[in-house]
């Protein structure tokens, strides 16, 4: 039986990986990419550094293929459209990397950034082409998936936070999402995938927002403070350090009512 | 400067650990643990596990406090008051230790279940602690949070399980506040710290559940299906797994509206 390993490598810092995922690197015949182009290149050094690291230089072979192209324009109901329409595409990429390389019990595997259960698409994908295959009278494929440290968590510990109060419950969402308000009925939420700063068109005078950019890499950004007094500050240096940069990551905490525990 | 560390060992799985925590645990000179009593022996005998591996045998210094009782039955505006008071009686044990044991440069550390974002009070006390410290003209001390593998990380790596849908949210939440029932606003939800099966108790028919106890571990139970179909087993199989063991610990999410990506 082929077995397909997404392993969770953390969300920046090279010691983010777990043991658990420094023997599926080990285990694994190949290693799957996809190229995103040149914008993502700190993330590719990060995979390279990590296989040298700890499968040895040479030691391993990396099959990559083009990422298919993605509307990035679309808005509203077309955006789940667009993202959906680009992960079909991309499946049809993964399965014929997987038929062309994987012998019939050869061990595949993708690097994901982070932990694989969060805002990431592989293990859809891998699911979607298993199904398809044993569909059309394939073997189909084990999927293994070996969770990592996200970016929430990683998050959390450069603000030596508890992403919850005592009893209370914590929302992950988007920066899309935020765009429409904070939430009534949760006072912790944290965003990802914030592309256009929603936080900083917040009303809400008592929230404060815990921010950190390039979180655990030697780039890493920290603010922390009341919403309305830091929002300013956060957003000068998020355009500073993508310019710089090309590319930037970021994620938050926003509490509202921070003095209670 | 004294630094204690809170260090994150992953949700039960020994290779949950990261090549950030075991060099955090390398770094201690004392390794400060709250006895909680014969129940949570495999926690303790996890603890000894990695600390033997990575540490050695003989090669480190734990110091051991009595866990504060705690009052169990509270319920309602009770509980958060129960809760916060037992709290303050555990930082008075957290702070002795320190004093006690840590040298003016000395490394204290934490071994924490899990991800010290989540339901621990561990960064909470010591926050509380240091401030104290400082307002009554002590020097503090530095905190530093190692992340960790979250029982919410395993359950998802175990099911196989991407938590949110394309551009969704998720809501990690209690057992308590679940008893109210399915949140409106939010299609997928996780739930922690629960001790009732609050979800045997909601009615929705568009509900499935994915449920895992003693994730990582070799006594892991996953369970998965709709929640209207499988409730009953579960709860039957929570009741005889606690009854074996003496103690359990289980998380689930919940997913509305199964079919959409
Ligand atoms: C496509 S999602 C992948 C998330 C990933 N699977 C995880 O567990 O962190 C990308 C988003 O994750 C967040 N992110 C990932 N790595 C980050 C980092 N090092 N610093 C800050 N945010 C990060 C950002 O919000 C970014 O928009
Ligand atoms: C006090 S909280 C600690 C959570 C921990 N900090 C984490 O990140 O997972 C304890 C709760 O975590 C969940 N939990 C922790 N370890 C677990 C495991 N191995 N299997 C299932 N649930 C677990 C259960 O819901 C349990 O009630």
């Amino acid at each position: 039986m082929r077995t397909v390993l997404v392993i969770g490598i953390g969300a920046g810092d090279p010691d983010h990986l777990t043991l658990q995922a420094v023997a599926a690197l080990r285990r694994a015949d190949v290693f799957f990419a996809i190229d995103k182009g040149s914008a993502k290149d700190d993330l590719l050094a990060l995979r390279t550094l990590l296989l040298d690291r700890h499968v040895g230089p040479g030691a391993y072979r990396v099959v990559e293929a083009a990422d298919p192209e993605r509307d990035r324009d679309a808005t509203g109901p077309g955006y789940r459209e667009a993202v959906l329409d680009w992960q079909d595409r991309r499946a049809a990429v993964y399965a014929g990397m997987i038929d062309d390389e994987l012998g019939p019990d050869g061990v595949g595997a993708f690097l994901v950034w982070g932990d694989p259960a969060l805002y990431d698409g592989t293990l859809r994908l891998l699911a979607g082409i298993h199904d398809a295959d044993v569909a059309s009278g394939g073997q189909g494929f084990t999927i293994e998936s070996v969770p990592g440290i996200s970016s929430v968590a990683a998050l959390a510990a450069a603000h030596r936070l508890i992403l919850n109060r005592v009893g209370g419950s914590v929302l992950v969402t988007t920066g899309r999402r935020l765009a429409a308000g904070m939430p009534r009925d949760v006072d912790d939420v944290v965003v990802m995938l914030d592309g256009s700063t929603a936080f900083a068109a917040l009303p809400d005078d008592d929230v404060d927002i815990y921010w950190g950019a390039y979180l655990g890499t030697p780039d890493e950004i920290l603010v922390a403070g009341n919403l309305q007094k830091v929002k300013d500050d956060i957003v000068r240096r998020r355009a500073a350090a993508r310019e710089r940069k090309g590319w930037i990551m970021d994620t938050y905490l926003l509490r509202r009512d921070p003095g209670r525990r």
